[in-house]
């Protein structure tokens, strides 16, 4: 559904909340903080109550104003973030920055940014054809920066210094560092996870962070402080729901979670090594081998 | 994971084992076939065993040259597929379209065509900027073609004669139809999905497609012969494995989850309105409503 809609209107009607209705603003949190211990174990469902505990009826809901309903879902942020920047390089995995843009595309306020390792057309390793409006010649600051994955770009990338200089610089004042898949490479050439718990695309994964001083965590995501990564290209979306969960509260995510509907279903168990017919995650192990050993041979 | 390296190795090394090893694929089908069934039950792991039953050690697996592991994994296909196009209109959302990309970008042999409505730059209602090499006026002839939804953009699509001319043009000789979201709200009014089961976003779906005479069907994604459709934005990842399972096979269908490490574990439940605070739910579809309400004002 159109994205542009609900930063839009959360930022615009947010903003207009937050000066106008503070105060109310305060109570209705105080209130839902309360209550959302007592529900916080069970489902999701029912979670913003009225004060005395009932739900709200849709005729009460109809009646009220949209400053009113933001005022009612509005949650104190833990954290204000006003610039995500998401790198494309060449050759990156599509959807490991496209997955986390859809749900980061929608946080209030802040500005999203394509930042291309250079100006113009990217292309990733589906050659999908992006045009980025800013090189990182142009970007200084960043208060959220998103690393995406991929296999033989990545591993440029892992080589590339005046990038991971760049990379370096963002990072000394950004709030948060975030990679998708094999992005965490990158980070870790940077030499910023360095030992820090962290997780990456399941290929060679503890081999691959030990190389660079970290310590493999076998999880969908995690965080060490300000370090966020994510398992191989799908887990960027689980992990950019927790993100915003974390920096927004459950209602902010669960409209993202919405809007994207998502509640995945897979046709079948697998997406993991530990899931999948051993036959096949040779047959995947030996075509990444493959892809990257002309890059590995020509540098000996 | 880099993508173009998978179609690659398939289409080449695939099309190798289909000339050469014929008859020894028939043999390894046929054996296939029968352990199939019996191990369909059970979970993935094992399923390509030995003609004794038995696994393949690593070792075993090490001295396969890729021809031999390429005719292990492979399975008879249900389908060809040559041509395979994506549409993009000015606001589509853009994981609607990349999402199933991810997917079946690593299909063998077919040719992936990102079709704009018209050439050039194509924005997403999340203002990401894809160069198409293609226009609608480019593309007669379609094996599958991919619908994506959105909001604002989605709705003026549907009033758009000139593509939805196009659409029942291609429609013709496809042998897939596929709308993901409120893509297909554009299938439903190409005429497409009269008299046929469906499923679209969440938002108003059954009073949406039964405008366009098709019956709503409450799933994750559904098919009514050849007409694909999916419920909303990340419903189309599903979707698209599902396909690639029926077309392909398990095989290649699990490569490509794995590829994606498709293993989601969503950071809480949601996505779906039946998982959704009801405020919350109330809330985003007054935003839809909002979005949608100054076009349909605009035809009065």
């Amino acid at each position: 559904m159109k994205k542009l809609f609900i930063p839009l209107l959360f930022a615009i009607i947010m903003i207009g909340c937050q000066q106008q209705n503070q105060s109310n603003n305060e109570n209705l949190n105080s209130i839902k903080g309360s209550q959302a211990k007592t529900f916080k174990k069970q489902n999701s469902e029912n979670r913003n109550l009225k004060p005395d505990g009932t739900a709200y009826t849709r005729t009460e809901l109809d009646t009220m104003s949209h400053q009113e309903l933001m005022a009612l879902v509005h949650e104190v942020p833990n954290d204000t973030i006003a610039t995500i920047g998401i790198l494309l390089y060449e050759g990156y995995f599509m959807l490991d920055a496209m997955g986390p843009l859809s749900v980061l595309n929608s946080t209030p306020s802040a500005k999203k940014l394509l930042i291309g390792r250079d100006k113009g057309i990217v292309t990733s390793s589906s050659n999908v054809k992006i045009q980025v409006d800013y090189s990182i010649d142009d970007i200084d600051q960043l208060d959220m920066l998103v690393i995406p994955g991929g296999l033989v770009g990545t591993y440029k990338a892992t080589k590339d210094e005046e990038l991971l200089d760049w990379i370096k610089k963002i990072d000394q004042n950004s709030k948060y560092t975030v990679s998708v898949c094999t992005g965490a490479w990158i980070l870790g050439a940077a030499g910023l996870l360095e030992g820090k718990e962290a997780t990456t695309n399941w290929y060679k994964a503890e081999e691959k962070l030990s190389l660079y001083g970290a310590k493999y965590v076998k999880k969908r995501y995690t965080n060490d402080g300000k370090y966020w990564t994510s398992a191989g290209v799908s887990a960027g979306i689980d992990m950019s729901l927790a993100l915003v969960d974390h920096i927004l509260g459950r209602n902010y995510a669960e409209s993202i979670a919405l809007n994207l509907e998502y509640d995945p279903s897979p046709p079948f168990s697998g997406g993991h090594p530990d899931k999948t017919d051993p036959v096949i995650n040779y047959f995947m192990e030996r075509m990444y081998d493959a892809g990257l050993q002309p890059l590995i041979d020509s540098e000996k």
